[in-house]
């Protein structure tokens, strides 16, 4: 019963942590709705300042606050009864809309920059930008190839799979500290007369959005890095399992991919003939898109 | 046998890595150097640009060069024979340096901007900069009374120790970014005829030492993140545990701070009576400051 309460608190504070970055992710999306719209040349596809705008509004909907979804889905407690294939399908088709979206608001400033006559690629926040899109890129197509097409051999997936958490997060983090400096550029640019150390209004609603973004992200970071609120094993891993290997009423897991559930394993014991079982039909059926 | 050569090529791979990561951090102040002495002021203290010059140079030197050191210094094998608690003043020590010379980077920047009469914290840089160097110094204060000083009782240096190290890791990144977007906004204030857009050689040689910070940064974070490169137990943890609860020459470890070690503990047999014990003996042992 203290271990039921003790789960129902665990599972509150998840609900209270997704609740408030799906705010914080929702009110970033409006804020940049509203500086553009309010303060900017609103949005339009005409080679003019309505065509930029689709650049902030499309990386902060796309590229961070989708993003950042797509990298927690896994651990949303009511899609465990669904199958691991399904929600790889959801993961990687999240993914996917936010590749489009950044790429599209890519295109949004190149085309500004050429109808401008304006440099394109000499600035930190371009340079960093197009490296994040490219390795999210592929990112995104190892995913594919690794993880969900079944071709893969287990001990790859297992091997790898720490690696792809780690350029996920990694990468999401880099975006958010790209559109920080791409937030400081357009207002240093665009802010003349009031200028953006006289603080106008829309200044301090900006620095406001760039605030919302690094909380954003802070709360994804932290819901994807706690270990006990991983999605559990697939059941059918369990019963494929020898059962010589495993002492009854017990779970065993792996932490190849970094699994460590501090709820379910808190007592681990090594042998090297159970490590070698262990990997090949724990992280076989873990990482199986059947 | 085998299991010798794999630690050597894991060992090989970590020193490979941290020399990677000294190197890159070293170019980089040395670059922040080339930045203020070849293409700027040079640096002075007067209320004028030399003494804004500071600011890149501490925060690059200390906030992020000091800082990404003092995180992974408990990862180096050769400190695994000192004592846990020589460890703790080395992290502690690491990052007051850091701290103290974030904090005179600002002062030489405040200094310099009333000498000019231009405002101070307008920009997203500054708030975000300024909640880093809040939130950094009261992870270092608390860091200090919780887990050095001898009074924290250890269900709270264990439900703390999860917290610290996320903590420290999201205020590192924070810092990488506000750097970053420091860099942003120096560079559209001074570079004039050529401007940025131009892509002068200083642009040229600054972007690049952008870019080496978020690799520092990255590779830092991942160094940080493997759980296999972990600082083993200390010794007197492993006598102090009840004999009962473990079977002989197997290892025993709590997953409470996120420590799992895909080496040491691949198959995990829980129980709930053992979980107890084991959070109490293990976390005990590992988080003392004897």
């Amino acid at each position: 019963a203290a271990h039921g309460a003790r789960k129902m608190v665990d599972y509150g504070r998840f609900l209270a942590l997704l609740a408030s970055a799906l705010l914080v992710g929702f009110v970033s999306v409006i804020l940049s709705l509203v500086w553009v719209f309010h303060y900017r040349e609103g949005l339009s596809w005409d080679g003019g300042l309505g065509e930029f705008n689709w650049h902030p509004v499309l990386i902060i909907t796309g590229f961070v606050f989708i993003q950042g979804i797509a990298i927690i889905v896994y651990r949303l407690p009511w899609t465990w009864k669904c199958s691991k294939l399904l929600m790889k399908f959801i993961h990687a088709g999240l993914n996917t809309v936010a590749m489009i979206l950044a790429i599209v608001s890519m295109v949004a400033v190149f085309d500004y920059h050429n109808a401008k006559n304006i440099p394109n690629m000499y600035s930190l926040h371009s340079w960093i930008g197009l490296a994040a899109v490219i390795f999210y890129s592929l990112q995104l197509f190892l995913g594919f190839a690794i993880f969900l097409l079944p071709f893969a051999p287990v001990y790859l997936r297992a091997v790898l799979m720490p690696i792809h958490i780690y350029s996920g997060l990694t990468i999401f983090a880099t975006v958010i500290a790209t559109a920080l400096m791409g937030i400081t550029e357009k207002l240093i640019f665009s802010l003349r007369n009031p200028a953006y150390s006289a603080s106008p209004p829309e200044a301090t609603l900006v620095n406001c959005l760039g605030l919302l973004l690094v909380v954003f992200g802070s709360l994804i970071l932290w819901m994807a890095s706690r270990p006990h609120w991983k999605r559990p094993l697939e059941e059918h891993t369990k019963v494929l399992r020898p059962i010589g290997e495993t002492p009854e009423g017990t779970e065993v897991e792996s932490t190849m991919t970094n699994s460590s559930n501090a709820d379910k394993s808190d007592l681990r014991i090594n042998t090297e003939a159970a490590r070698k079982q262990n990997l090949k039909f724990d992280e076989a059926g873990q990482r199986s898109t059947m």
